[in-house]
């Protein structure tokens, strides 16, 4: 948080930085750059999870005001945010956490459940263009996907660490831990999961850098499940690998792993991620037609059949060969 | 914990109900039993993990009582509880906690680091014979360890519920979460495994009835490391499914899914447990002779040949066929 | 199969003890008990999988028979039963493979992909009533599952066991690999997958003999999928742990492994269990009403603060108490 | 196979082109490229499966030959080979298979048991240094290792296609089956693991390229294991979607799927690859002194008040919020 990199901070200076106006830069965007300010960013609703098309929460303009209502539910740091960028059904407004009819439950206290009992703010605080919500959110989250999938590769990294450093300093049953298989099982899947997972961040950041967040959307949702899997996997070995220890607030963690369900769920659930990714990836296939696959083998042996008639009628070991073949399919 | 059957009560009332006098028992058996009075069970050693060897805790007689010096880690309530029942390397010993010299560190907060300087307990607060320890610990641990087993059942069971009415409760993209098939699937999976634990654990808990817990053994240890398994597996799919409601600590599912590792940890981790059950189970088979395993196609082909020789030489297409199959031992 | 107890024959001699009349029973009943012919069952259609709202293969009734035109894939053992049970559109029936018109395609060699031209049977071929092919399938399907989940166990134990003689056997290292804790884990997990599911079978098996195969349902789509899960696995492990031996077809390890994926698809296909188990489960379910579950824990402790309202007012410590915990829900 | 690019030739060839002299080179590197010769590599031998230090087979000097006595077990294509590469425990031979004394067994068919009888091969027959057969092997095995990888990222890529074709040409259950989620997550996670291993492989392609096998031989491993467990799992999901299809001869799924376990095995076992990991990994790490690791948390917590004590001194909140940390090691 020290070095302005949390979210939802991030996200929200890349929409201010991409649809901002001059005065709303000013205003907002290098405060927030400085940490003189911090924000929240209101979007699920408590009826409709993360599916925007359940939304209601709408602004109404009324002269040199809009006027905003509705309901919102896990708005991250909302009650110590300076300003909130609140998704509304008809744009995307920035609202500032004192103003009147914003309203706070008492639960859940980080992420908040809020009302917001027709509050006013001036025109200049839409952001973007009218009715240009879904274009920002998406904007904002496919950066912040990749965002968490980064901060999920130095925590990992950081679980694998302290679990390494612990295997050497303890011992059991005659030898230092280091020294058990299952220890060094442990070990073994998690260098390599982490490699992979590092790999997959890196090979997805350099196709946006060479693209744009929408053309590389099927990576990010790969980045955004698999970061989730492997944050729960990975915590979970160092944690069990630290005993009771591990257990305990005394380190890292059991904070880590008591926080990891949040990443398959933060910025839409894996499922439909996972349904994006099937979903693009499809694109680019045909089905066959009739009943069998391209890779249908008795249809490609008589292909081939046809193909070297030739050379098989001048050889009769070759004759025989492909003869016997053809009651076995699977033999090559 | 109002039914006076959480731990680490249940396993200390099971040591005092089989080793205690009937003094011990009138003073400290029944007044737990009545919840008067907690207790705490003193085992684990900085050093040493759940590896008994290494302790070092040690009491000493000097007249008419017994002096105790040592160092204890993840005391499960020891700062709470009236008396603590302290492993040490000749003996389980009863020590209440205000004893002069009981000293209990600042960290961890529920689990506690406690250093036994020179503490002094009468005589009769030995229970069981000198040098009893690791008997009176394994017949604690031997039903503790089940006891989790049942806690676990009762808990996941917990989850199952919350996530199968949320399923009913709640929509996204056009339909009740229900009907979306990787919540079915979540579903299933819990639905088998949570069967298949809570019948596990009858079994061993049936086999315990009907031997002892030295005999079942195998199954208890087969018990403790599949609810840690399934604990773990089927809170994840609960809070998963519950979103951004499960992560908070509005519901049971966060702190459940957050505990969960201490289950493979607790009484021996999950490491030990499946030595033990390996060990166990080898224990009725035996090596082959030679290369070959007792299953070897070939060899049993053959011994088959000479026990139907008279068959297959009065039947020359059995005997075409017994040839063909030598080629290709898989075949049957 | 030496001992008359092998799909598919088991599930089409269950159909006949149900449904058919003392003359088919006489016919096709005893002479399959008694091993003198054999049968095969016909059911899944090339365009359609396993869902039976897509099967065509239907009955005219013409004077004296049912002529009978179709087309059918998968059929097991096809071209070497004596007699096919064959599901039409409209009813059960039993067609001899050699009538005119059964045409038998080259592949697949083992699961036949047949042809019924206007194949003709005399009207007492059909087995049960009309229209009635649905319910006869699922009276064979139910049971066949079970038989699939037994047969399973058996297989799994034998792998088992070929895989505990061998680590016994067997050195590298330094040791006898029944002392590598990787080779450890590979059996205390199978110890407990394989004791589960028999466990999971002999329950289901009890309430389908205390109910039906229908009340049963629920459990035997359980097995079915469960049966799938650890064929795959167990068998995976044995053969690995028998390395390069494992591999040939010199033991039966190889073949288990080949085959297993087949657990999975035959009589239904994981998915549509998994579907079917979720449904089920969810009969006993009811939505919330409103936003929060029935175990929110803010709710819970408000009408704990009610019932207790006396005892609270009582005792200011308690007092304290419950309103420190107002803010911590997750805090018990 | 057509390509030259097949185990066990590949590996052959690298050991000639980097220790055979010109002359072993004219001899068999050349007619092997040129696929006018085939090769085996003869390693593993029957008592001791890839575990060196217990093989057995010799060469003793006698004039101008070697003269070799020994067994050895799973020479993969050795029947067939021209030429087998013979690991002794003083050297590695190139022996003509058709030498007098070469005798292989019946079994296996394809991976050969071979018993050497006193070989004789001429003087120039030993590749490389005397007692050198065990860097050959690891020079061989290092860039066979990463070959294997690259088969098989070609095999799930080819499994993928299949899948993904099939997805968009089946219905079940009212709609085409690419609209399952259940299917969706197949592809979702396949996709995902496939581009992992992709990247794993070319990281550690792009490491051997820029240093050597022997400094990649961290990576070289990770990619063993994981090559191995992404084929059982890729080909196993497009098996199963392809349903009974999957199941015959008549693609390659079956086929892919029945071989995926000897890719944890062929050139060691997963198990023994897991421990180099772990081992060559925890040689960058230090134990931490006495009982706390270096991310304690308590510790750091009390560094950090001594750093900024003239911050804290000068401003009670942050003291007063400092002081509440201390006994909440967790909040941060």
């Amino acid at each position: 948080m020290v070095f302005g990199t949390a979210a939802p901070d991030t996200g929200n200076m890349e929409m201010l930085a991409a649809y901002g106006t001059d005065e709303q830069k000013r205003r907002w965007l290098y405060p927030l750059m400085n940490q003189e300010i911090f924000s929240a960013y209101s979007m699920t609703e408590p009826q409709g999870g993360s599916d925007p098309s359940l939304f209601k929460t709408h602004a109404t303009r009324d002269g040199d005001e809009w006027v905003i209502s509705g309901e919102k539910w896990f708005t991250s740091a909302g009650a110590r945010a300076d300003i909130i960028f609140l998704m509304c059904t008809n744009g995307m407004f920035v609202v500032p956490r004192e103003s009147p009819g914003v309203e706070i439950a008492e639960y859940p206290a980080l992420h908040n459940h809020i009302r917001y009992n027709e509050v006013r703010v001036p025109l200049d605080h839409l952001l973007g263009p009218e009715d240009g919500a879904k274009v920002l959110a998406q904007r904002r989250l496919g950066g912040g996907r990749i965002h968490h999938a980064m901060r999920t590769v130095a925590q990992v990294k950081l679980a694998f660490d302290i679990m390494c450093e612990r295997v050497l300093s303890r011992e059991s049953h005659g030898k230092v831990i280091a020294e058990h298989q299952m220890v060094q099982e442990a070990i073994a899947d998690s260098y390599a999961e982490i490699n992979m997972l590092r790999l997959l961040v890196l090979w997805t950041a350099w196709t946006i850098d060479n693209s744009s967040t929408k053309q590389a959307r099927t990576q990010i949702a790969a980045c955004k499940y698999t970061c989730a899997k492997v944050l729960r996997d990975v915590s979970y070995r160092a944690l069990h690998i630290l005993g009771s220890l591990g257990t305990t607030d005394l380190t890292p963690l059991q904070a880590m792993w008591a926080a990891a369900p949040t990443m398959a769920i933060a910025d839409g659930v894996d499922e439909v991620h996972k349904v994006t990714v099937a979903r693009n990836v499809l694109k680019s296939y045909q089905p066959h037609p009739g009943l069998w696959p391209t890779e249908y083998i008795p249809a490609k042996r008589e292909e081939a059949r046809k193909k070297y008639a030739d050379l098989i009628a001048a050889d009769p070991d070759l004759a025989a060969w492909a003869d016997a073949a053809r009651g076995r399919p699977g033999v090559r």
